[in-house]
């Protein structure tokens, strides 16, 4: 058994409306809870309760959440990365809304990361019996769902020893200094099938670079890019082929500065025996922006 | 630890010639060996030694091969197959060209699968360092690789049990007779996070309905169409939308009559906690065939 | 100076609601007058009051109005229509809603075409100044625009000599029996440089085979066709691709048997001096339904 | 009668065989005809001799050619030419490889403009026999045509009015100042259906920003753009969405220097009765580059 997926990021945002009409209008994430200075929102193909939660005040990432199947993992898991010398704690039902008991791992980039097994669950738009392909009311952009995150590690290479060691993730892609002497960049790193479920570039500990927003291909890329346009939403890159995961995407930022992207394209499965794909850092831009084979100046600079 | 994919389809065809030039050419799968009567063959995307083996003499399956991760594996999955009361033996390495040890399961249905951990790597077109995202001498359709099977059984229900009581597949999907008193008619069970990577509808036992092709996405299914009919292949139906895994596809028939499927669309993950949908009888064409809501008679008499 | 465009088509429907409905709600029309009996539609993309004009009681078309740029061709094509051997009128302002004078033709194949060069001005809906590309708000399938109509005629070939000698249409692609003694069983015509804006096969007079709605591309037919399944629209042929114009085509049928199709691809530009494409008896069937190279006994029995 | 279309683009070139590679390889033309420092070349999908002439020695336009129906439209222009005050000339059969009697005018803005109504015409690679959508053998980017040109000039409106009061051009869209006052900043003008076959922008006068390819959808322009990067071209903007004309675009440059642009999307056809679009100077970037709504410095200050 292993990690099954990033199940909710977790954020803080500097304008709570704003960001609502962002996520909800824009994004087309469905609020389904609110309290005062907080929301918690999922996409229209996801089933558990929530992938978002968003926290009024400053920027940047409060946590990250992965679910894995069982208690067993759970235990396993939280031993692991005290092996690896992280500090870890326990997690309460309810703590996280609607989710059961969980971990809480102080990865060695010093992000928080917290498993658990168990959140309510609610069911896809499409629901489970004779269901249509996509939902006929979906808003804005209609997302399909959260499908990974990019974070900063001032050592990458370790934080990629960690989810690889301790979390049981196996390497799709990564980023090195050249072939002879490797220095890890970056690495993208799967707990299943997907080319990432997290990802990791060199930068500074703690940060967000982005989170992604799994849409279905190329076509939706360019609806996605236009919606933007609509309503206003700050473009970062894109649209464009990235080489590393051969996928298509958008870098944008919500309202607040929190850099998102859509992302399509499963392109490739990515089995336990699959072999790592290597990017030197002489086409690192390439690896990224695989079409201009130029990065700007924001993209390598901006965290939050 | 578990299955991991679909790693081979070895079937006979009438004529090793025009199979040839139907798998290669139209197909856009490389020749890796031949030997009298029997050919080898990868897609550009797959990473392993051969995913086909096409030998001379009549039609329909010789046996599926499906490769694990470890020894223990084959060992632990033998036993499991034991115990649900199908008839194993042992493959012995080089059996399957080179391919290593493995187990062979006669399964309730009575197909011929095969396990094994060790294939010889050869690599994609595409590499492992600072790789393209498709090769740019691709010929023909320039298929991914092979994705899936779907066989046909007496009693669908049987089967499912097998896979997902023995193999630990899970099931995606599932078609039923009705709610209240549901008989399984279909099953769509994956062993990773696709929608399938073996089905089972009910028919003749022992027979193949398709093996599947995995394309992009839609447009990459409609200029395999227009290959089809350049190079006059047959096509049983399609283009058009699975309701049943959302995927887009057209089924065609090899020059021997095995029929095939290109087929795009990881279009959702089937994470191990993924909610089965199901499908009543009176809505299956339209599962089978969204948007006509029609099957044609071929498709449910035509097996090999 | 030559007809600009197909502006707009009258057809009979048996239920005025249902046909409300479909073309409202499925189709994305947008009502823009009503009186007992009768309504009057328009696309979002269209810039005339009106394009569509449904009329309870029966079925089939009731005439084909075309828009010539000034009152000088209205003359003009008034005179060679007569000169051809048909029978003319005046039409007078108001007599088709917000339409000017005009010239009604029995053409040969005893169907009504209308001309007329001025019809109310309303605009897009994404309007003139500074516009999105595509309206937010837009519904179901929100076709573009009405884009041609194919009629039955007992006699192609003088339907085709007609539209090209008496009203300036070129023949973009045409189907004959054969090179040797070619005999016309198909004509697609354009009056400007789309594939066709017109188009005749052999069948019986005065009937109507389909007309079509613009969509922007493969992947827009795909959603229609997902459309068409969730408003249970009864689906004809595809979607697929024509060899004839190099489109992508979905055949369906309103609730009262009106055969429509969702078609895209501006594939080429049919400048004056385009080369006219001949498709020969024995590849019609591929050049209608391009990837199965079969058509349904429907396609070709079925008129209204 | 009137100008049918952009029929050749003449330009110079620093070094004929990297620009030989590149419209042949890279773009997918094919040449026709070579003499010392000269080349002639098609798209696959244009029926004409040559559509594109390289010059060795330097960078830039030379001319463009734009065939007309008859020879009275060439006297009828060239007197209309003169009578908007340009110096006009006459052009031997001849001087343009496989090209009629022509007629050459100094637009105001200075660069050379053709017109001719022969030049040998030499079929598609499809055929116009039962022809395939495309054909099997294409070369990289396949491109179908060359679709328009975008000039400088210091008096953009001035321009406008001479295509369209000289040569019966009409304004599909504009850009200018404001609304109150109007300047006019860029025009998009056609002589068909097509959103432009010239356009201008304000700049420096006899200079060239780009010619066009047309593409067929979205997806080409992605699967051009994965060329590029694999071709080591240099891109200067996308791929995006225009706001302007709706279509989908790559600009890029050939080893000289000479912008090009991929151009998908007969978005929508601009008859004679088309209602201007107009773009305000507030809005233009956005017009120009609707996603990201950001121009690059390149893309306003390099010409050739």
């Amino acid at each position: 058994m292993s990690v099954m997926r990033l199940g909710f990021v977790h954020i803080r945002v500097t304008d709570l409306e704003e960001a609502r009409n962002h996520y909800s209008n824009t994004m087309g994430m469905k609020v389904v809870h609110e309290e005062p200075g907080k929301l918690w929102l999922k996409c229209w193909d996801e089933y558990d309760h929530h992938s978002l939660v968003l926290e009024e005040g400053g920027v940047g990432l409060v946590k990250l959440g992965y679910k894995v199947q069982t208690k067993d993992d759970l235990e396993r898991y939280e031993k692991r990365a005290q092996q690896f010398g992280c500090t870890t704690g326990r997690v309460s039902a309810g703590e996280n809304l609607t989710v059961g008991d969980g971990v809480a791992i102080s990865v060695p980039s010093g992000h928080r990361v917290e498993l658990y097994d168990e959140i309510e669950y609610v069911g896809t738009d499409t629901g489970a019996l004779n269901p249509d392909p996509w939902p006929r009311d979906g808003r804005g952009i209609a997302a399909h769902w959260i499908d990974h995150a990019l974070v900063a590690a001032d050592d990458p290479g370790l934080l990629e020893r960690f989810f690889t060691e301790a979390l049981d993730f196996h390497v799709a892609e990564r980023a090195i200094t050249n072939i002879s002497h490797p220095e890890v960049l970056g690495s993208w790193m799967a707990c299943g099938e997907s080319p990432h479920d997290i990802a990791v570039i060199k930068g500074p500990d703690a940060k967000l670079h982005h989170f992604a927003f799994h849409l279905e291909d190329w076509n939706a890329i360019l609806r996605a890019g236009d919606i933007m346009s609509m309503d206003d939403v700050s473009v970062d890159i894109g649209p464009t082929r990235h080489g590393i995961t051969r996928g298509t995407t958008i870098y944008f930022f919500d309202p607040s500065g929190n850099r998102n992207e859509v992302f399509a394209g499963l392109g490739y499965r990515t089995f336990p025996d699959f072999p790592t794909v290597n990017w030197t850092e002489d086409q690192l831009a390439k690896g990224i922006v695989y079409i201009s084979r130029e990065l700007n100046e924001a993209f390598t600079t901006v965290f939050t």
